[in-house]
């Protein structure tokens, strides 16, 4: 092992946030451990895809970030091969959020359409945007004027017909998560993702299981815990699942799509870099694992400050992504017949959960009868 | 970025396996990189505590792996800190496989004699050894005989004895991982965690929930699925549970385990580097976060040759651990208070899950009807 002195690769981060983690690899690792710590972390490296003229002038012009990657399956005698291309784009708000909230909106808007269009031009069969992306990521001033206005129709609200618009252009599904007000149930807010078929179509919409209350932080002071269950959505191009946000910390919540059928589950996010961004990729992951399906998640990225101070779990604002700190698209080609699973007990465990919540429910519990009373 | 021409680190790794994914990132990233890369891997990285003299003796003379941390909780105002030191213990074998099996044992049992003094001297409370510990990993020959002789009952076996006279010897709890021969029932074979008290009391057993069948890998052509639950034991030192090897790809597996009130799960295994290496730092953690408990995972180090060739999952024998591939003592300082729970939804997924292991259970799935027949 070399010592401190002996190190001659110069720093990368003095004065700035370190633009991903794989950067920060590939500038200083000699080529055989590079290989050994890509195989530690990500097992099974997938191959790299082209990008598109048009994406790469996007990419160019507006400092985005857009990266492609393949993973293949083994060839089987009795099923064909299901390709297909997902895409998953983050983004920072794109107008102060003391301007006009319809400003706002349409400010966003206008990027997301450049991003749509450049997955577009790569060939993206489903596409997911990040939690709430319609809006800053207002939860945390704990303030409800002004910002639930940014709740809007399942239905037929401003950025659900904007998406629709876009899926039938490109024959895309779009996985679309917004905050969303039902207006015939007592105008109660939900964080809501819609599901947009390639056609333009709503699929159907699945509204966020579980809850942050993380320290000082509580999401429920907006919407309440989803009442849809577990909906897996059949799309021309395979069954896939939302599991928005916070629901990522809940295996169960994961595990439920997986028996819906899901073959690709999407996590659309909106968190804070510094409190939950060494979780994201142990979850995501540990969930493709034990349900055999694909994982794609997706977090905002940018500063973003508001005109009341508030704090967070941890006192800081939100930030990451692709790179950590860009906007930017990432594709990914998949062959659906990677998914199958077996050994889980599923009985088992449904018994065992159900003794579980009954009130006079006695843990399994052995005591060391050394120990006493 | 930098190119491959400006790198100037001379490589660890020609020739030879990496030493372990921190011995590579310490060589060779700056030290700010190095921060953050540790943070976006580990999160909160614990402070390292010192080692004992007799320890670090054992571990200059053998060439063994010695290092030990400390995690902290935030101090609470009605519970005082229930501080635990934990140990775990990973090895080669210690004599050829075709030597006489007895011999074997006695080789492996001097050794981790050895370490499990050095664990004392550490003030380690509670202890566990890898999966099958008292023998070669001869699964997957797929011979029955011979190895199977191994086996040994989990109230009076060799390895037993040998335990209850550590565990009394340092007044520590010991998670001894063996193959159970139950002469009682059939002389059925089970894969077994014996729990010893740290009065050398046998507190109880768990048998291995979750078998692999992994490509030609099938274990249960030595054992079935346990039949005893998600038993948690009460020690001096804390509730502990133990989710032998396989079980670690199962999120339910985990949870009932927290759900009966684990506090530390340990995870003894004896598995392929190559096969799923990358998986062990997912899975381990990721059941950490969803379940507000400590885990703690342990996997067997060396190669093994066996007279009769086998090929396993991926055709390539069994390496990994501290390093990975030295034999070695981790210690870990914990404050159980660090455990608690909440937003699970137990209740939705017990319905959820009886529902789904129905003979004519119907999944949730939102068909797009643009799709037809």
């Amino acid at each position: 092992m070399q010592s401190q002195e002996q190190k001659s690769n110069k720093s990368l981060y003095v004065g700035k946030e370190v633009d991903s983690l794989d950067a920060v690899l590939e500038a200083h690792l000699p080529e055989a451990e590079l290989a050994e710590v890509r195989r530690l972390l990500y097992g099974k490296v997938p191959a790299s895809l082209p990008i598109s003229d048009a994406a790469r002038k996007l990419a160019d012009e507006r400092q985005y970030d857009i990266k492609a990657f393949k993973f293949d399956a083994a060839p089987e005698q009795l099923r064909k091969p299901r390709v297909v291309k997902i895409g998953l784009i983050q983004n920072s708000i794109a107008a102060p959020t003391t301007a006009p909230l319809f400003e706002q909106y349409k400010a966003i808007e206008a990027k997301i359409a450049e991003l749509i269009d450049a997955a577009g031009s790569m060939g993206v069969n489903i596409l997911c945007l990040q939690e709430a992306w319609t809006m800053p990521f207002a939860f945390c001033t704990r303030e409800k004027a002004t910002w639930c206005e940014f709740a809007e129709s399942a239905k037929d609200g401003h950025s659900v017909k904007f998406v629709q618009e876009m899926a039938r252009k490109h024959n895309m599904v779009i996985v679309s998560s917004i905050l969303e007000r039902d207006s015939a149930h007592g105008e109660t807010i939900w964080n809501t993702a819609v599901v947009v078929g390639n056609h333009g179509n709503i699929i159907g919409k699945h509204r966020k299981n579980h809850i942050p209350r993380v320290g000082d932080f509580n999401e429920s002071t907006y919407y309440m815990e989803g009442n849809d269950g577990h909906p897996v959505f059949e799309t021309e191009f395979g069954k896939i699942a939302v599991n928005i946000c916070y629901g990522r910390h809940h295996p169960l919540n994961w595990q439920m799509f997986g028996i819906n059928g899901a073959e690709i589950v999407f996590n659309p996010s909106a968190t804070v870099g510094a409190l939950s961004e060494p979780m994201w990729p142990i979850e995501a992951r540990n969930a493709a694992i034990a349900n055999s399906y694909f994982t794609a998640g997706i977090n905002r990225v940018g500063t973003e400050t508001f005109p009341n101070e508030f704090t967070s779990g941890d006192g800081k604002p939100a930030h990451k992504g692709l790179s950590r700190a860009r906007d930017g698209l990432l594709v990914a080609e998949l062959d659906l017949n990677l998914c199958r699973q077996m050994t889980g007990r599923l009985d088992l465990y449904a018994r065992s959960f159900t003794e579980a919540v009954k009130e006079d429910f006695k843990q399994q519990i052995i005591r060391d009868p050394s120990l006493g009373n």
